[in-house]
Order: structure tokens, then C-alpha cells, then sequence
């Protein structure tokens, strides 16, 4: 079998790594309509050769690993794959993605979301075992083909993910909250210190507190520029809780009711016994 | 020289086992006002002895860990200490500790804000090493006396630390940046979540961005109360700074303007050349 990547960033190249450890596939071919990303792909052996767009299409599995309207628009042009092929996405919003996706694929078609990476983005930033231990979700799953559903099951437990069903509306309601969610309030809490008349020095001053706080306001714009994009309502709710929870913190310290501040902050320590 | 450590949890508890290993004093007294806690101490190690407050009144060195208020209340009664012994005192908000030293003391006194720490609190949090590499600023140095100054860089220094001095308000108005607004926004992300329908459906599909983002938000509630009530200018005006940020982003969203969402993110993206 071959297996055919199209975007060889962090995802993308990261995942390219592990399938070759994987040794489930003669050989990995990658794509990237980024002509310096495709050399430095090969020159880091991420994939084993960089093809152009149609002949990742002749591969028995193909992962899209770009922003997701990049996935969106790329299934369009999908419609002639080999029958049995399965294409598996990685994108971080699922529920428009799946929508997207043409009738005569769909049963090719597996959604999936690996809940990892990190803040580097590009392929200079693949790692070795990114997905190792990683949480998959795998939506819809009902609307995938049996023979697509067991091969991708097969591969993500292979590169030692861990898997879960869901269905892609939960997916976007629950990843609004534990993930896009913080990458706004990273991106605003930087942009707040940067916006400062010398930040430089506040940031010298910068703890472990604040270097976790901030790391992922150094992820890539563009990805999640989709991401917000394709997960809009979902998206604006959560941040409109989280401002109503900010703006109740302001209006206690404010009116220096630090009794209720206590209690508010006692119960967010509650999130010790979930995780 | 005999040193007095008063509050043994987190960060009391950590300075005692790196004191010990820096061999500067002939003995390591503690104090704390909880019976638990100083029995807990002990046990682990992290002084050589549990002594009544008084007797850590006659100590060469005195450090205060302990949240803000304690420290104000504790100063005033610090009147009959030694008269070159050195009171160093380790609280998140420094312009108010120092406002309230007494005036008898105020040459035997030096604010320190040393910027490390965990989430975890308590004796049991305590860890060897937990100052090495950590920044502590120094506040207000020209008001203590020469030999508590020099007393005092030779021990963070000699448990390995980095220092910086600054006046202590510009360290509140930093700190309320770097440090104070993190923890309201960690807290208010995790009561986001925690509010929700099905939290631990949500916090299972945890990575290490939300990991990340979250953790803070299992800091002392005790701790951090005071350092907002005693910071709450400074931390009013971040927490507002910010809110315009998160508004700013909501807004586009909520207009499909991606491009200028684009911008902001990598705006914030900027932070990678500060640190």
C-alpha cells in the first residue's frame, strides 16, 4: 500500500515520520503546494518522495494535513481516487468539513482530529512520535466506509494514538471550549503585553506561569484563522462565557469583594479531579 | 547565622531544602500557623526544626512565605528583632508590603518577588531546586540597609538565582501583566469549562495547549486572593487591557473578518522574539 500526505507541516510531517516507523506502507508520498516546504520535507525525511497533486490522488490512503478550507477545497477536486482509497483528514473544526465532502467519497471519507501538536508550525517543526499517546477523535463515523473505518482505526493505534467516537457537532462544541477557546485568550494575553510601552521588559520578567499561558499565541495564524473560521458560533459562544467569567472577576476585585474572588477561584480548582 | 522561615508551604518549604543545601547557616528554623503544616514540614525535611513565632523573631534572617496580607500583619509585630538582622519577605504585589514596613525596621528590611513557583501548594509542594535559574526582583533596594542588601544577593544568588532590582511600582504594574493576569484568565477558562453541560466529556479531549492554559488555574485561591486586593489598580487596568483584546477578536469573528483576525494572530506571533 502507499500512503500519500498532502501538507507536510507539523501535522503533516510529523505523521509522515511515524508511518515510516510504522512500516504498514511500501513507501510515503508527499505533496505541499509550498515548493520550499516539499524540498525541506525530503531533505528532513519526512516522506520518502514529493510528488505533484494527481498522483498523491493514486495512493491507497491519502491524509490532508493543511488548514481546513484548505481541506474543504481540496476534497472538491477528490472525485477520482482509486474505489477503495481512504482519505483521512486531520483538521481541527470536523462538522463543515464533513459537509463538504462529495457524495461519491463520502464512504471514502474519514474524519479525524488528533488532539496534539505543538505551538512550531512548518516542517522543520515534525517531531518523531508526535501521536504517540495522542487523543484521535474519529466523527460521523456511521457515514464512513467498514473497510476505511478499520484501516484508519489500524493506523492511528499503530502510530500509538488513542482513539474516540464522536459525533462532528459534539466535536466542535468541545473543542470550542478545550482548544480554540485558550488560543484566543493565549493570542489576547500576548497581544495585551505587547501592546505595552516596553515590553521587553515585562517579558524579562516572564515565569513558568506566563510562559505556558503564552506558548500557543505562537501558532500559526493561518490554520487557525480556519479553524475560527469553520467554527464560528461554536466559537463565539465560548468566548462569550469566558468573558462573562473575566468581566465577574474585574466587577469583584473592583468592588473589592475578594470573599466571592475566593470562591470563584476554589471552584476553578475543582478542575484538579478531572485531570 | 541562624535563619527563620515563617509559612512553610510551596514556597517557604522549597527555600528551607535549597538553604540547607547552600550550608550558609548553622540552622533552619520554621514557623507556621498551621499545626498541620508545620508537623508536615518537619517530617519531609524541610526545616530542622518547628519553633513558636517568637523564636523566629530572633533569627540573623527572616523570610516571610506567606500570601500578602500575612506578611503586612506579621511586619508589625517584627518591631524587636535583631538590630542587623534581615527580613526578606517573598510576596507576588511589593508596593504595599512596603508602604506597610515599620519605619524601626524598614533599614533591616528587603522585598523580594522571586518569579517561580507551581501550581501545587502546601508543605508537600515543595521541591529541591524550585529557585535555581528563577528570576527574583529585588524592590526598593535604596531604602534597606547595605549589609541586609548584600546578605540577601549572596543567598539568591548562592541557591543559585538570577537577580534584577526595580522599583516596586513598576514591578505591580509589570507583575499585574506578567504574572497577575494569566492566573484570572487560567481561572476563568477553567469555570468556562467546568460550568458546562458535561465537563468531564469536554476535559477528556484535553491537549497540551488546554493542559497548558489550565494549569494555573489550580493555584492557591488564599494566595492569590491577596495579591488582587493588594495589586487591584494594577490588575484592573491588565484585566481590562485584555478584555479589549478578547473583544476585539470576538468582534471579527462575529463580522467575518478573518483577515484582520489573521493579523492580530500574528501580531501576537511577535512574542517569539522577546522570548
Amino acid at each position: 500500500m502507499q500512503a500519500g500526505i498532502i501538507g507536510l507541516g507539523l501535522m503533516g510531517g510529523s505523521l509522515g515520520l511515524d508511518l515510516q516507523a510504522l512500516g504498514y506502507f511500501k513507501n510515503i508520498l508527499g505533496y505541499d503546494s509550498n515548493a520550499l516546504h516539499a524540498q525541506q520535507a525530503l531533505t528532513l525525511g519526512l516522506v520518502d518522495e514529493c510528488v505533484e497533486f494527481e498522483k498523491i490522488l493514486e495512493c491507497d490512503v491519502i491524509f490532508l494535513a493543511i488548514p481546513v478550507e484548505g481541506i474543504i477545497n481540496c476534497l472538491q477536486k477528490m472525485t477520482s481516487i482509486k474505489e477503495e482509497a481512504t482519505i483521512i483528514d486531520l483538521g481541527g473544526a470536523k462538522h463543515n468539513i464533513i459537509k463538504s465532502v462529495p457524495q461519491n467519497i463520502r464512504k471514502n471519507f474519514i474524519a479525524a482530529h488528533p488532539m496534539c501538536g505543538t505551538e512550531f508550525y512548518g516542517p522543520k517543526a515534525s517531531v518523531k512520535g508526535l501521536y504517540e499517546n495522542a487523543l484521535v477523535i474519529l466523527c460521523d463515523l456511521e457515514d464512513s466506509g467498514a473497510h476505511q473505518v478499520k484501516l484508519a482505526k489500524e493506523i492511528f493505534l499503530g502510530i500509538k494514538a488513542r482513539l474516540v467516537k464522536m459525533k462532528s457537532s459534539e466535536h466542535d462544541a468541545h473543542t470550542a471550549y478545550i482548544s480554540h477557546l485558550p488560543h484566543v485568550l493565549s493570542y489576547a494575553l500576548a497581544n495585551s503585553v505587547l501592546k505595552q510601552k516596553n515590553p521587553e521588559i515585562i517579558l524579562s520578567l516572564a515565569g513558568g506561569g506566563f510562559r505556558d499561558m503564552s506558548r500557543i499565541s505562537k501558532s500559526s495564524p493561518l490554520m487557525w484563522k480556519d479553524i475560527f473560521k469553520q467554527n464560528r458560533d461554536n466559537i463565539l459562544e465560548a468566548i462569550e462565557k469566558c468573558e462573562t467569567e473575566i468581566t465577574q472577576a474585574k466587577t469583584w476585585i473592583k468592588n473589592n469583594d475578594y470573599e466571592s474572588l475566593e470562591k470563584w477561584m476554589a471552584q476553578a480548582n475543582k478542575l484538579q479531579e478531572f485531570m
